[in-house]
């Protein structure tokens, strides 16, 4: 793999930046602070004043825009974090190089693979799986009949995609996550005993998604569950049946969706938080972690807490949480008082 | 796969209904009421009124008994979702077709497998695994030594189940669940170290029980983990070593079970919620979401919050907890009064 | 596989322990009381007085100091559970037979393992893997491209370890269990949309770590996300990019830390909790079940609740908490008197 190298002046203009010192400046990756080696660029997210000092072996330094006076080259950028988002993901940017299919991975029937792509070893494929160009996939992943990805897809190890689902493209999943289980659906007979209803639905996952480690996207009982473009799911998050995922949301860590609910778009539910079923969380809603959302919320809702309040309100809440034993003291004290009062009539 | 056909009258009986309209309708299916297609019958769970009027490309629908009259033919029914479940059941069984065991499995030795199972490409037995008639295992499934798996099991892929592990009849696993791994135990030595206490126990699941995904049931320190008959789990839930969960359970996604807790029967445990470890949970007793319940439950308690109250006055608390602010503004008006009152005289 | 046969003075010695009756009984085995069989060791934590009586089939037992007299031969010792877990260790303590590598595992190019191990079917190994010697991989399991495994390790099925990745000496992962997915970093562009941070840091896990099953360890965005040595977590657990976890830390099923946090030596995370990012949690601080920490906890700090408090401070909080609808009505109660004494004046 050949190392990229890009002046600093020609990275400002990938960044909508203004460059602080020698434009000519030769960069030859971007790594943090701490991990920066020489011809690295690093950046700093904010500083006090409007000097920026750094100790750090980069040759130069994505900066805010409140900087004017910078011990390194550097560049000014509304954003830092973005900035060096973009920057660092044009240096790791690779052509695709096609290992092709391994001859140790299963191809089911009639399925229809893009030439160029990647299948290691030990991988499953059902019949009729259809893969487009550039998908990457990892060995002990297993992918159901009738299944079909987009282009540019990364399929970690170890990942279950069940029968019928759907990825769009540049989709990845990381590695132990399951899209398309059943649905958890029962209904409880005269004698107690809980008959399956079948979830005959699918998953649709749209472009751009990328779902974490162990999650478990359930197929819909009827239709679809469904993560729209853009939505981003950390490790171990719970999506039940027939659940929609708006465009652009995040979903933290072990966070769990109930049946049938809808999330609008760039909704953010916290982590370890739960969202209850048959609910709507309008465009831009957001949930602290640990929470528990058990009703509708407006758009751009910003809540905590189980029940979930507003969050200035769940602030003051939890606060005098911690004081209730004084709280209780204090009334306590005050009907010492009335008595007194009331007897000394 | 052909298409079931049978008439209104027919389906009426399967489901102890009576028939408004057509009996010799015929009927080919079961979907929800926006996905269903011509000729297929669907359900509607609760009507206002006796008038049942329903937008739906069915051809008819499955209602409770309240209702007297219905745009389409309809069968009346004491519990639309118990009805929808055992006709959507009938119209999907088929009989099981065995595909046999897939060149690229590997089977350990001195196995027992029935002929007439599926045992997809790239899944591993260990040795002396037993496996009964109509089981299919899917690929990336893992089956440790001395497992013994009942008939009629559906084993999804990348499922582990380790050594010596048993389940019944008609159990379903879904992906990346995990049964039998070991307990967490282990003694502090004289340094700070722990010490790991061997799990040499095991796990049995009874029959028509169903595991979600991505779940993991613990083997016993010594002696059983058991699951027992009819009961069902939902995603990423933890059941920990030495755990009895009783009969027709239902344990939603995400919940937890320390070690050593035995549920009674037809208890329900919500999603997210935490039973602690070495207590009793008697028959019936149900835990809210998001609970967590550290001390035993009586038989039918219904209970929430952490800890745990009974539902109605935990309902009652968290509705106060988002008024605190106000109750400790009222408590400081009040001391000021008194101070005024014992000022004043 | 030969039992072990020792007898009760000679086991008396690894455990610093006296031996009360026979000392030259021969003993095979130990499990618990319940499951004790002839010829086996059992024990017991805790005896009220100092006769302890016991009903096994077990022909000796492990007792507490406290204990002088005992129906069956004993040996006293300061910790039954430590000296139990010690004996049952030593008994199940095998030489390792290396079964090599089976001829359906794929072994990448330019590998360097060790002759001593087992890998066992459809494991797949990227390239330049290290493994040392002894280590058993079990079937389904993954190691990516460059990582290095010490020696004595166990690998269950279906485990992840992503590129670059390192464990020590003694480390077991249980089924399912991802180490190195990527972290969950992205920034926000000018149009909502979540630009990937790329996560190019990786795991270095020490020495006589056990992870549970199904639990994610995520990959550094820069530098090492760090399990130290001792350390042991349980099932479902998430640990984020960058986090720093101290030797011999306890981390309970279903707790969560999120990124850049470092915990100290012989913390102690309970079921469930969440501990917030960028923060620091010093040496053999303690965290209860269910609580979430979002800021610094001192040396030997113990806390529960959420937002976490002083442990004895949230368990008055909680226990007020189920009566807060009694102090309200006190409240109002007191609120009505005050009235009529003003207008009483």
């Amino acid at each position: 793999m050949g190392i990229k190298k890009i002046t600093l002046g020609e990275l400002a203009k990938k960044v909508e930046g203004e460059v602080l010192g020698d434009e000519e400046l030769v960069i030859s990756g971007l790594s943090s602070v701490e991990n920066a080696a020489a011809g690295e660029i690093t950046f700093v997210a904010r500083v006090k004043g409007d000097e920026c000092q750094v100790e750090t072996c980069a040759a130069a330094v994505l900066v805010p825009q409140n900087v004017k006076r910078c011990a390194l080259p550097a560049i000014k950028v509304k954003d830092p974090y973005l900035a060096s988002a973009i920057v660092h993901n044009y240096f790791l940017e690779q052509p695709f190089v096609a290992q092709g299919i391994h001859k140790r991975a299963w191809i089911g029937e009639d399925c229809q693979i893009d030439p160029d792509v990647t299948i290691l070893a030990n991988v499953t494929l059902g019949d009729r799986v259809q893969i487009a160009a550039r998908c990457f996939i990892y060995p002990g992943a297993y992918i159901g009949d009738d299944v079909v990805i987009g282009s540019d897809c990364i399929i970690h190890p170890n990942v279950t995609i069940e029968n019928n689902c759907s990825l769009g493209n540049r989709v990845i999943l990381h590695a132990g996550t399951v899209v398309g289980s059943d649905g958890f659906g029962y209904a409880v007979d005269g004698r107690g005993r809980h008959i399956k209803r079948p979830q005959v639905g699918t998953v649709e996952i749209g472009n751009d998604v990328e779902i974490g480690a162990n999650c478990c996207i359930d197929r819909a009982a009827f239709g679809v569950t469904e993560i729209k473009s853009g939505s981003k799911i950390d490790n171990l998050v719970q999506i039940a049946h027939n659940v929609e995922v708006g465009e652009n949301c995040i979903l933290v860590a072990q966070g769990g969706i109930a049946g049938s609910t809808r999330l609008g778009s760039n909704v953010v539910v916290g982590g370890q938080a739960a969202i209850g079923g048959h609910i709507t969380l309008q465009d831009g809603a957001m949930v602290a972690g640990r929470s528990g959302v058990n009703s509708d919320l407006e758009k751009g809702a910003v809540v905590g807490g189980f029940p979930a309040l507003p969050i200035a309100q769940w602030r003051k809440a939890a606060t005098i949480y911690g004081k209730l034993p004084e709280l209780r003291k204090e009334v306590r004290g005050l009907k010492k008082d009335m008595e007194q009062f009331k007897t000394g009539e």
